[in-house]
């Protein structure tokens, strides 16, 4: 059995999570920032000892600690090089939480967490497999021969922010023309506020008055009920998710390709027209393709891969 | 001793290759397209014992022979799985090869063959290594764990083909806008011509008519003599190749990346400003950086890279 933790900015959440990666208790707790990383570590050891009792057992029934956090993370010193959400510069996780518990204690970055467990659940028969999350921004992550690749200082695997357009509309991260400035669902939401100002008409000013706000659904939602401006939206927004992932594809040939981010509850609806793009734009046109699927551990995923990076 | 063969679509180059990666001996013998398959590889072996005996050497002094070709390669099963250029169909020419030679015989792709060069004598202490040639297309190569990574198809590393103009100029892939058709010296040149016809005062019109054509040299020629339209090409031409290694950056954070091609031989006056442009762009603003540097195999990188390919 193996904890897994994912340390984010507002809650710090925890779950139990077994050899074939299912999780059978969690609990959770405010990170509380900006705080000490002491602090916040010796919340995550209550934490896991909480729900460790919650579910009848004790820590010497634990074989390991996975923690997944945001920003870049050195692995192999389990350290957090360098945090914004969390505040941390060159935080020693891992030696910190050790002093609570003899074991097997790993760190690596939540989106990273995410790629390990969507690819333990739904991937592990491959030796190149790639992670895409299309939330408020653009994550992914790299597993090559069952590890997960994030680069020489821990901040590689930044999917988001390969260009997709030259001289494009300014990103968060500082550069211009990121693919995450055109497919995360930030970006959808802000195409689907133009196009519902360009066509006063569109379904989509009334599905959006019915959920009390334009979000990630609004365009998918009125594209399926036959209205012509957000089947706009939505085919645009697929093509530049599909544009990107042809880069990602070119470059690593990965076996498999799993798309994950709430907006891939979408299904097939969002899937096929991105496979029909990729194949018809790829490089490779004459040797087996990769395959391109749907995430299933959503949130959870974190916590899984967490969880299960701590299983070597 | 090791041989290393550059198998392309015109010429089958070889060279007798120390344990070091210098080159003592080479030769080479048209490839005769198209041609079986078997007797692309018997001129291989002749070429092989040429070279060996014009070194004073026998085939027993010989530890293992590489192989780099065009094309997607199953270096595992030692097959050309597809090349366009050789006219190549799952050809087993590790096997043919064999029946010649008794001895370590690899193959692999001639940009990847290339990239292993190149990290072999300028990067064999890093981890992760990217090597990026400017020529007639925009070829590239990736070292992971001081191993070629090309994907579970044999077709990856294709760094040239990554979009870099959402809906741009169309590219010889077939896809519109990759970097490849903006940041080769094939793209250059054309990028010099239409700032000729726009700048008809410009020095270039000069220099290619001394030069005899305008060439891939013309606007930086022009440039360095105070031309402003040739230094307008120039800023321009090094942005796009800029713009597209801030993508590699992003997603691989690799120690070191290498940039050849003939181009390359502009040295600091095409390195500094590439880097100026990557430090600002790139999303890493706080770890230690990726360091770039200019190649200098030049058109041995093949040779060596796949002679020492087959050390393993």
């Amino acid at each position: 059995m193996y904890i897994g933790i994912d340390l984010g900015g507002t809650n710090i959440a925890a779950g139990l999570v077994t050899e074939e990666g299912e999780i059978t208790n969690t609990d959770s707790t405010p990170t509380l920032l900006p705080r000490n990383y002491k602090e916040i570590v010796a919340d995550m050891a209550k934490l896991s000892e909480k729900i460790v009792s919650k579910a009848g057992l004790t820590m010497d029934d634990i074989d390991g600690i996975g923690i997944g956090c945001p920003g870049s993370v050195d692995s192999k010193n389990g350290i957090v090089a360098f945090s914004n959400n969390l505040k941390m510069d060159h935080a020693p996780l891992v030696a910190e939480m050790k002093k609570y518990f003899d074991k097997p204690i790993n760190i690596l970055n939540d989106a990273d967490a995410a790629a390990f467990g969507e690819y333990m659940i739904n991937g592990s028969n491959v030796d190149s497999f790639i992670f895409i999350t299309l939330g408020t921004g653009v994550g992914g992550g790299i597993i090559i021969n069952k590890k997960v690749y994030s680069g020489f200082n821990g901040a590689g695997g930044e999917l988001g922010h390969i260009t997709l357009v030259h001289n494009g509309i300014p990103c968060n991260c500082g550069n211009i023309g990121c693919w995450e400035a055109y497919a995360s669902v930030t970006a959808l939401i802000r195409q689907t506020k133009e196009a519902m100002e360009r066509n006063p008409d569109s379904k989509m000013h009334e599905i959006a008055k019915a959920d009390g706000k334009i979000n990630g659904r609004t365009a998918f939602i009125a594209a399926k009920a036959g209205d012509k401006a957000g089947n706009e939206v939505v085919k645009q927004y697929l093509e530049y998710v599909a544009s990107g992932l042809v880069s990602i594809i070119n470059i690593f040939q990965p076996e498999k390709i799993v798309i994950g981010g709430g907006i891939s509850r979408e299904g097939d609806y969002l899937l096929n027209p991105i496979k029909e793009y990729c194949d018809k734009h790829e490089y490779n046109k004459y040797l087996k393709k990769t395959e391109l699927s749907i995430a299933t551990l959503y949130n959870d995923a974190g916590i899984v891969g967490a969880a299960l990076s701590c299983k070597e």
